[in-house]
Order: C-alpha cells, then structure tokens, then sequence
C-alpha cells in the first residue's frame, strides 16, 4: 500500500523491454490499462523521439487527453499540431476546463474554434470565461468549477445539498458564499461546516475577509499568496467582484515548479518548457542563438587584450595571468547577481535597502579581493620571479572584484525596472564586465609599468 | 476584501517611516497587532542586521515562536542561540509539532532536552516522534495531527464525532481508518463523506488504496508524490505499516521552493539558507571558500597556457583569441549540463537513454562547432589576416564544443552515481575540462603549425 515513486521503475523496464521485442499488444495494453495518464506522460518525456512516436500511437484516443495535459509544452505541442478536429474533441472532453484551456491556448486560432463549436453552450461558456485571460494570470489558471452557496441558508440545507452530489470537484476545501447575482461574500470552509451547529446561517458561519484573488493577478504572485496563507483553493473574482472561478493547489504547485525552473534554464539560456528529449535539429537551433549571443561578448574581451598586443609581447606572463583576473571577477560577480536576484524574486530588496546591500557587497569585494589578491600575487612573483607583475595582478584582481560587486548589485536591480527577466541576461551582462574589465585593469596597469 | 502582496507594502513603508524617526511605541504597535508573524517575518527578512534586532527585541515574547518558524534557516539560528530555556518554551508552545521539531533541531542538544522536558508528556511524545527523524524526510516533514477513526462505525458517528470538536486541524482533507492497535487500513476523503450515506460504514467507503508514505522517504520524492497524485496530505507510516502522522501540503510547498533555491544558490557556490542581509564578515567567509575553488581552476587552465609561452610570443594573436575558444565551450557544456541536470532531477534520464543523449548532444556539438567556428575562423582571418590563424581555431572550437558535450552529458550522471550533487560541482568540473582542453587544443595546434 506504501507508495514511492521508485515503484514505477519496474513497470517502465518490463514496457521498455517489450517495446524493444516488439511485443506491441502487450505495450498497448501496459499503456491503457497498466499505467495511470500521468505515468504514460512520464514515459513519453522519459523516450527519444522515435520511440515515443510508436508509444503515442498506440495510447488509445479516449485517453490522449489525459495524457496530453500532464505532457510539457514542448512535446504537447508536436502532438496537438498532428491532430484534427474530431480526434482533439474525443481526446479533450474529460478535462478540467482549465487543463483544456491551456492546451486550447497553443492550438491555431482556427481549431481552437472549432474545438469550441464542437461543445454543449455551457461547457463552452465556461471554456470562454478562462480563455479570456492569458495563461500566466490567475484567470488562465483557474477552473470554474467551485460549489457556491447563498448566504441566508441554514448548514443543515448546505449538507444536504452537497449529499446531493455524485461527488465534489477535486480539491474542494471551501464554499463559496455568493449573492444572487454572483457577487463573491464570503467563504465556508468544509472544516467549519462539519464542527458548527446545523440549525445556524451560513451567513453567521462564513468568513468575509478571505483571500480573494483578482482575475488579472500574476500567476507568481498567486504563488505567493497561497505560500504566505497556506490556501488549498482560492476563488478568482472579476473587477466588479464577481466570481469567475477557483484556483486549487495543484496547479499552483505546477507554477512554483515551472518557474523554478525557468530562472535554472534560462541562466544556460534554455526555454523550461524544453523537451529533455528534443530532436536534433530543433535543439541545434535553440543553442545556437545562446552560443552567438556570447560570442558577441567574447569578442568584446578579445578586442579589449588586442589593445595590449606589445605588452602581451614584451611580457608573456600576462597571458598566461589574465585568464585568472577575468575569472575569478566572474565568479565573485555572479555570487554578488544570485543573491540579489534572488532577493529580489523573495520581495526582500526594496528601494531603501540596495544602499546597505552595494555597501555590504563592496565591502565583502575589498576584503576577498585583498586575500584573494595577496595569494595570487604571491604565487605570479614565485612563478614569473617578478615583483612588479605581482602588484599588478594584485591590483587587477581588487579593482574587477569591486567592479564585479558594483555591476553584481546594481544590475539585477535596474534590469527588474526595465521589467528585462534578470535570470535570462543577467549573467551574460556581468560576465562582459568583469571580463572586460579584467583585461583592461590587468593589461592597462601592465602597459604602465612595463613600457 | 481582494488581496494582493504589494498591499502590505505601503504598511512596511509607514513601519520603517517609524523606525527611521524612533517611534519604537508604534513601530511595537504594528509589529504585535497590524501584522500577521508571516509578514513580520518577511519584514525581519528584508531588513539588514542592525535595525532587524532593533525589530525583533520590540515583537511580544509569546509572539516570537510564531515568526520564527517563518523565517530562514541562518536568522532563526541567530535568535534562537540568543534565548534561554525559558523563553524558547514561552515563544515556542503555540507551534505546531513540526514547525517546532525544524527549530529545535537547530537549537544545542542540552537545550533541547531542557524544552522537551518543560513540555507536558503527550506533547512531548508527539515531539519525539517528529524528531526521531532527519528533517529531511517524511518523518521529518510531517506532523501529528490526523484525525483517525475506527473502521466499523457509521459514517453518521464519525459526523457526531467531528462536530465535537472545536475546529478541524488546518488542511484536513483526510481522516485516517486506524485499526485498534494504530494500523493505517484506509483513508475517508472528508468530500466523500459529506455525498455518502451516513448509515454505512466507514470500512465501505474508505479508500484503501490511498497514497501512504514511509516515514524515511527522502522530501523530495515525497513532494514528487504530492504533485503526482494532487494530494492535499498524506499519511505517514512506520516500517510496520503503523500510523505516525500526516503530511500537509503547505510542508510540501515549502520544499519544492527550498529545492528550487538550492539549485539555483548551489551554482554560484551559496547555501539556500543564505540570508539576504548576511553581515560582511559571514558573507566574506562563506564566498572566500567558492573563490577559493575557483581560483585552483583558474590556476590549472593558466598552467595550460604557461606551457604555450613561446608560441604566444611569436603570435600575439593567440592570446588575443584563445579566451574565445575556452568561453563557447564552456557556454556549450553548461547548455548541456543544465538540460542533463534537469532531466535527472525529473528522472527522464537513466541507463538505457543516456546513449541516447550523448549523441544528440554530440551531433549538436558538431552542427554548432562547425557553424561558429565558420564564424570565429573568417573574424580571425580579416582581423590578423592569417589564414592559418583561422583554420587552427575553428578545429579548436570544433573540439572544445565536442569535448564540452561529452562532460556536459556524462559528468552530471557520474556525480548522480557518486551521491554527488551536480549543481553545486558540476559547473566548476565543466568549466575547468573546457577551459583546459579549449587552451590546450588552440595553443598546441598553433604551436604544431607555427613552430
């Protein structure tokens, strides 16, 4: 009965070794009958692609769906694109309307209406309701199924109205308490139902200063607000405040997953929607862009120790050295960039706390860079047997830490006001100046003292 | 009644507005009454050290338990060194098990014993029971606050018996079906309780086939439970299937963010419970050990180009060019890396697909190394205008691209299999392999052709 994920294993093993024999009934009937949807999704992010073409095929229609909304974007995509009509309205109509929005939200404009023809005008009213919001807001995140209830009723009609029900939405925690025409009021929580006296109003029981969440609401700071008051569902209200759906846990756990790693991802310049098991042709591509943009900045480096062609001559130890200045600014940067990224992602660094921050990191700057400094200098005066190249690098290195805090502090900082994600460039940004910066110090000082 | 993070702002202005003029009275006014512990934690947080501890001697004693739990890890211990016995058990007797078992776990153990001994027997127990296991785990993670029944009594008891409580604990989705010696034999889901016939048993209604987790599960598969099957909580057992408690899904959000940070902090060499506000000399100490690390990378790749003096004294232009060649191959590999890494963490990637993976970002190496070192080579051509120059660094780009795949692929899987955790050492290994094999391919071709 003890669950662990590790159980999956075998399963998948004995599928593998079974789609390797050929053996594709037997696959077949592993992937219908033996795997839950979420697994099934699992395994098609977990094969090449070939393999999973011939695992697709054989996935019955009626449980595409299923399987579809659990599948990254990336793959999700290829699939839809393949489908028509029909075959999207038999696979999608047991959704969530929220799960079937997203997937409605990276179809052609074209299918997505005729998917939308093809539905009872209820269903597709509420589909519509979700639709009218981008994906990344509270509107697109919600669903519309919520129980609500009228305030001037007893608990005792409550319970009886819920027995009613074959079964509740998922993840119902809360009644909603809304008036006639569907102004949110308040909230009932099950909890409270179930230990308060039958015979009182609801109106007397419900809560009124619930967390509500309004329709346009970013889908991080959602996030957030399910963090700080430990929600399991919370209800979505237009600007008239009136209710339009509920966002339940799940989901906002799949966003604080995704956005994690989208700040890991696109550090290295990669999409999080990326399919581990992406084809050739597509990741070259992707990369490629990633690998020219830093190229443009390895280029600003080189062009910077061309100024210093004869110096570089004269003395070879420079550069043999100026690797290790440009380095060790990148590293101490990049410390100083994550932590005030991630400061700023936590709400920790406001206006009037970035001066105590640049203060700390240049502190922090000057007194790493003058041991870091006094050891490589020692080591460059052991090594090249020349006093001065020691002091030259000792001062290089002081002056591209203090540059690497300055730029490590500030930078995050503005590209949050430009609204320019600082994950993505941040790093590519700091590393051309301390890179630059490096070589210009180390060299620059060397031109002075050597010629 | 909407709520929105950014609303609290305009409250933590006023309340600094307060600090800043030494209005201690109210600053202690709104500390106590106009903010929840969440937000005073999150205040504390965004505050650096010395106005925090003026914060903190104003929050009440008996208040200090309940922001405590809310903050990170480094603050806590910093207060909680600070407080004698006496005022641990006053700030602290209000916390839920687990909250308390994660802080006394930072506490000293001679201290701990003397708060488990003030506390009252059953508490105590519960307590031990917590702390019996790592944090880290299930056992750790959970608390001991299940509302358990008994399998054969009437759906209508267990409605009796819950209405005689006062409030349900927080997030009780669940009450557990517990023989009489404590046996975990079935779940009730409360929302199918309520749409169920009060006159039949629990035993007819109750799962038994619910997600049970054993009480050393490491937290992170247990949260890849919790997403998996959209729980709410979960019941922990011991090895003897035995009931030790439950596991909310408010815990479990906490450790997908805390993990996600952990990547994130890990790459630049810093420690997720790292405090914004760290002071200097702590944050000095901790980032010297990273560039510490570095810098012996950075020495070995220097020691690379030490043994290539004479030839960059004969071209200058190497010099120029060679940290172009080491930086694409440490872009590419960290591209690599990052996508491995994350497939691991994801398990998509095992034995059987890892060949797989090498040759697609094998094939990739190639496709990119030939287009950019096309690119770099007619840069170097009309910049020094030598055509060697070029033909020797676009086989060393072509190189460096390919052995950067190669590590970028099989390192983080060898770490994984030593136990080792890739994103704190993988990008240091990779970046030392590229800068060393990128300098040694471009200086040693250019002293095969030039010498």
């Amino acid at each position: 009965m003890s669950q662990n994920p590790s159980r999956l294993q075998p399963r998948l093993d004995r599928l593998n070794a079974a789609l390797e024999n050929g053996a594709l009934d037997q696959v077949r009937r592993m992937l219908n009958r033996g795997l839950a949807p979420v697994d099934v999704a699992h395994l098609l992010e977990s094969t090449p692609p070939r393999e999973r073409e011939v695992l697709w095929a054989l996935v019955d229609p009626e449980l595409q769906g299923d399987v579809l909304q659990y599948l990254n974007d990336d793959i999700q995509t290829v699939f839809l694109s393949r489908m028509d009509t029909q075959q999207l309205v038999s696979a999608t109509e047991r959704l969530d309307v929220d799960d079937l929005a997203d997937l409605l939200q990276r179809l052609p404009n074209t299918v997505t209406l005729e998917v939308l023809a093809s539905m009872e005008a209820q269903e597709r009213q509420r589909l519509e309701t979700v639709l009218a919001y981008p994906e990344d807001t509270a509107g697109g995140l919600m669903n519309t199924d919520a129980l609500t209830i009228r305030p001037d009723i007893t608990l005792d009609v409550v319970l009886r109205y819920l027995r009613r029900h074959e079964r509740l939405p998922d993840t119902t925690d809360t009644l909603l308490v809304v008036t006639r025409d569907d102004k949110l009021i308040g909230s009932l929580p099950i909890n409270r139902l179930l230990v308060s006296d039958p015979s009182m109003l609801v109106r007397e029981v419900m809560d009124t200063d619930m967390v509500s969440i309004a329709a346009m609401t970013d889908e991080s700071d959602v996030a957030k607000l399910f963090e700080k008051f430990d929600l399991v569902s919370a209800p979505v209200v237009g600007t008239d405040g009136h209710l339009l759906g509920r966002i339940t846990i799940d989901d906002v756990v799949d966003v604080i997953r995704e956005n994690a790693e989208h700040q890991v991802m696109s550090m290295a310049g990669l999409d999080d929607d990326e399919d581990t098991f992406a084809p050739v042709w597509r990741t070259s591509r992707r990369r490629a862009v990633w690998l020219g943009v830093n190229l443009i900045t390895a280029f600003m480096a080189a062009a910077v120790i061309g100024l210093f062609e004869g110096t570089i001559q004269r003395v070879t130890a420079l550069a043999v050295l100026m690797p290790i200045v440009a380095s060790m600014g990148g590293i101490a940067g990049s410390q100083t960039l994550t932590v005030l990224i991630r400061g700023i992602a936590l709400g920790h660094v406001s206006g009037s706390n970035v001066r105590w921050l640049l203060s700390r990191e240049l502190i922090v700057s000057v007194l790493n860079g003058l041991l870091w400094a006094l050891v490589i200098a020692a080591i460059a005066v052991v090594w090249f047997d020349d006093l001065t190249l020691g002091a030259i690098i000792a001062a290089a290195i002081v002056i591209n830490l203090l540059i690497a805090a300055l730029c490590g502090t500030l930078l995050p900082v503005a590209l949050k006001k430009l609204d320019i994600d600082p994950a993505l460039s941040g790093n590519v940004i700091l590393t051309t100046v301390t890179d630059v910066i490096g070589f210009m110090a180390f060299l620059g000082l060397a031109t002075l003292f050597y010629l």
